[in-house]
């Protein structure tokens, strides 16, 4: 063993001791007759002194030529220090050292090793395992392993069982892009990559394997947004012989066992909404209730007046920013102009200030009497120093642009506070969304969804009105996990793949072998998953998942550290029995 | 919920309840007046009862519609049984049913759904989610959620820390042949899956996560043995600032925590012995120690006599099989036939019966005094009823033959015994192994193996002598890890990378990262995996991996139950930018 201790553990109680250390170099500081060397290991740092009067020539020598990062094993005393530093762990005492020995020697690295570094996104990604040595990424790539072995505990605990399901499996055209991988021993044909497990865990509980979860790689090949990867983990689990109530207890419970392990936050019933509320209410089916501003619809009481926009628009709708009644023209008109940025789309904003006197001022006051902006303020709940913000037109664009906007408000009021956690359950999913580009229905979670049994009569005639048993979890703003029951009947998943305008031998090719299982008992069954990218970067007070992912990739899909995807030889690609066919 | 409780849990405490199960029909006696049907779930089976006297007429006669694997739901009251099942945990108690819910019904199976079942292995793969109903397949996936959270458990409390690594990395030529994934979004370009996740874990250790691990997928795309999956899990783990005796204890540490939690096996200390020393000793780097039948290896006094057979031998060894002195000619006949089948490949087998009065009979008395033949029994530890089996010929080869022999007496007399463990370590393995078809050393372990610091000055002139800090864990004759020091200084590695015949250019090309890393200061560093389906396998008494996988491969690759791989659109290929090159 390199060290008897490591450099986060030694304090007042170890003066006196022979330690032996391992680490990298922090920093150093030479005095000439005295050198101090921060030593650095996952567990923190201890200081190092190197004294003329204590310390051998030879060993000061060596110290003296010690560089950034280099990688050292140092024997020594614990002292305590003259002047301590109460802000480390190891601050009352530093290693007066009598034998150094260079492990390694370190290039000076590309950007500082510090909490706050120098290095740009890029180099950092391309540097990753010296990225991994600051505070910030090493404490979450910790935090996600907390978050993983909590999770396992609690569904072991809950009796579930931990089943690993192929990653070589069959493409399917639905859905996302697949990736996929040739077949050397099957020539001409291709696994995928699985999207989910999601056929393997509905299998599992055709297999009476009840209730079965999995922290699983994900893989789907798509042109990547900001802040999505092309792996991806879930947290995969399914039950059967529930209904959607036990689902929802049982996630409910697993995550409010995660706040109360991990952050020490006890949650209550997390509350539950239907989709059409959350849309009607938030304009969004992932709303942050955080905080309030819940929109008011005013199509009441601001059409039929001589406001022509209003008039014309399907929706009026707004929301009450608290306390922002004394924001000044500027900040009205930052607003204004942020509505009608491009990725917003807004046309106009109306405000309406609700002034401590009780009286409002508004940017249509030649329109809108008192008394009619006093019906505003009644149908947004707004309160004396309030602002009324206001968009119109089309109703699904106006509900997300005011979304929009209230997201951006809450943001620049500070109410978006990462230490504080507002779960909830959106729940009555639409089955279908109707897709302008194909013109038919798509499943709106999968196709193996279940439509609520009272509006299976729905199905061929409204098909746009039938719900789902279908649920997400939402997490300050995000949908950290989603699921539904699903359907284990073949004849109805049959009538589904119709509808969703799979052929009888599209559906047989692909999706054969699950409606086969079917006919052999499967029991009622459902589940969710949630996505641990995500759910990790939010109870880590974050946004970005990139930050909690050991080796992500970037925008274009590539490992830039690692230099991946890369050409490969011919021979590979002849015994695959592929060539390349370049646009 | 669908249950009140499981068909494992009632008994005679819940006499007169109401309860209400779900489940499958194991099967249903029909006796006209009486019906009696056993409902089975993941925990057991609970015996139903549908009564004339006591039951509705309506729900006797859905009972009796009910067919094999059938899903119902049923209410009812618990009873004591008249005839009670010892055997059972729900023996005592039956419930007599007062309503029955069919939830779906099921074909007749196509094979039988019992502990011994009609179905062959072709069958049994198609149907998976049948079979895993059977209890002995279910309970294999039981026991490795249970082997994987112990191993989980005990490595996150020894300080290591879960990190997922990418599945999507970049092809080596080197190793096994890697599965490939075009990339969409680079043309041209190829990801590769991980044969195991060796670089990044190392990189993790330059990245100062100094205790690392994963329960991860692999991937090798190579022709199938029996028993091998291109898909299989592995147990990865990596230390830094450590030296190989860390390494072994703290794994010796893990296997002992399995032994003991998931056995109920106290397990001492585990033998070490070196490479040389189980090649010379077993004829095998993983010897089955549970048994003796060392290697007695016998030129000295056996050649120099007039059998000319081990005269000309390079070397002539044999083993003692404990109390086999009473075999007759027809079953020493047997072990002849056996050892000259082309898959073992001896010409012949000298054999020694050691009588009970001391003295000696063997098949070449002609040519040995009883002298000789004591002489043979010493160096073999033959006691008074064993039978000395001798083989002979070019050392290497014969070694193995002998190695097999031994096997196969020792299946033969039942000392392969299923629930005795005998683990231990083999160590100081060759560093490179020649390899005749391509003229050149390959690395015995990978290339990132660290040599002997002693045997360095060999590289250059002797590189066949030079021994590795590599060993392996040997569990019943089984490897079920190995691992290594690595190498962690650049100059060494580039050296290593041309013993093996890379060009500079390739291996800058391939591993150029992880040398560049070097450079910034890596921490001296070790690791080791384990192959968690064979050491699930073994630790529950079992030779068949196959049947500790959820979904596994037949030897052609093939998903036969999803029918994976399979052919893939032509849109799918010109977005990927191949094509099909078949032969």
């Amino acid at each position: 063993m390199y060290r008897s201790h490591n450099c986060g553990e030694l304090n007042i109680s170890h003066i006196n001791k022979e330690v032996t250390l391992a680490g990298w170099v922090q920093k150093s500081r030479d005095k000439g007759f005295m050198i101090w060397v921060d030593l650095r290991d996952r567990y923190g740092i201890t200081q190092l002194i190197f004294d003329e009067q204590r310390t051998d020539k030879s060993v000061i020598e060596k110290a003296k030529s010690l560089g950034r990062e280099f990688v050292i094993q140092i024997k020594g005393t614990v002292i305590e220090r003259v002047s301590k530093n109460p802000n480390m762990a190891t601050g009352d005492v530093e290693i007066l050292v009598t034998e150094l020995t260079i492990l390694n020697e370190a290039q000076l690295p590309p950007f500082t090793i510090e909490d706050e570094t120098d290095g740009g996104e890029d180099i950092r990604m391309k540097y990753r395992y010296l990225d991994i040595r600051r505070n910030p990424v090493k404490n979450n790539l910790l935090f996600r392993h907390k978050v993983s072995m909590e999770v396992r505990k609690y569904l072991s605990d809950q009796g579930f069982c931990d089943v690993e399901t192929p990653y070589l499996i069959k493409s399917t055209p639905e859905g996302a892009r697949d990736f996929v991988v040739p077949s050397r021993m099957n020539e001409g044909q291709f696994y995928a990559l699985p999207q989910s497990p999601q056929t393997f865990k509905q299998l599992l509980m055709v297999g009476g394997m009840d209730k079965y979860f999995q922290i699983v790689k994900c893989f789907r090949d798509e042109d990547l947004r900001a802040d999505r990867q092309p792996e991806f983990t879930q947290i995969d689990c399914e039950m059967a012989f529930v209904e959607q109530e036990d689902i929802l207890n049982m996630f409910e419970g697993l995550t409010r066992h995660l706040l109360k392990e991990i952050k020490g936050i006890e949650v209550n019933k997390f509350p539950r909404m239907t989709y059409d509320y959350a849309m009607k209410t938030y304009g969004n089916d992932k709303p942050d209730i955080r905080f309030e501003m819940k929109f008011g619809e005013l199509n009441e009481v601001a059409q039929h007046k001589e406001f022509g926009v209003f008039n014309s628009a399907e929706l009026v709708v707004g929301i009450a920013a608290p306390g922002c009644a004394n924001y000044t023209r500027k900040e009205i008109d930052a607003l204004i102009d942020w509505v009608k940025r491009p990725q917003v789309g807004a046309s106009g904003m109306v405000y309406v200030k609700c002034e401590e006197d009780g009286t409002f001022k508004s940017s249509v006051d030649k329109f809108y009497a008192q008394d009619d902006l006093k019906k505003w303020a009644e149908a947004t709940n707004a309160k004396a120093g309030d602002l009324i913000l206001v968009l119109s037109g089309n109703a699904d664009k106006t509900r997300t642009q005011l979304s929009a906007l209230r997201m951006e408000v809450a943001t620049r009021l500070g109410l978006r506070k990462s230490d504080e956690f507002a779960p909830l359950w959106v729940v009555d999913f639409p089955l279908l969304e109707w897709d302008e580009e194909s013109g038919r229905y798509h499943a709106m979670h999968h196709p193996f969804t279940s439509p609520k049994p009272e509006d299976i009569k729905l199905i061929e005639t409204e098909p746009g009105k039938v719900r789902a048993n279908a649920y997400d979890m939402v997490l300050n703003g995000n949908e950290i996990g989603g699921g539904s029951i699903r359907i284990h009947d073949r004849e109805l998943q049959s009538r589904m793949f119709d509808l969703l305008g799979f052929s009888k031998e599209e559906a047989e090719a692909q999706f054969g072998f699950l409606m086969n299982a079917f006919e052999f008992g499967a029991p009622p069954h459902g589940g969710l998953a949630f996505g641990l990218d995500r759910l990790v970067s939010i109870l880590g007070g974050q946004e970005t998942i990139r930050d909690f992912i050991a080796f992500p990739k970037n925008n274009s899909g590539r490992d830039v550290m690692i230099d991946a995807p890369a050409k490969i030889d011919d021979t590979q690609l002849k015994e695959l029995s592929i060539k390349l066919d370049l646009k």
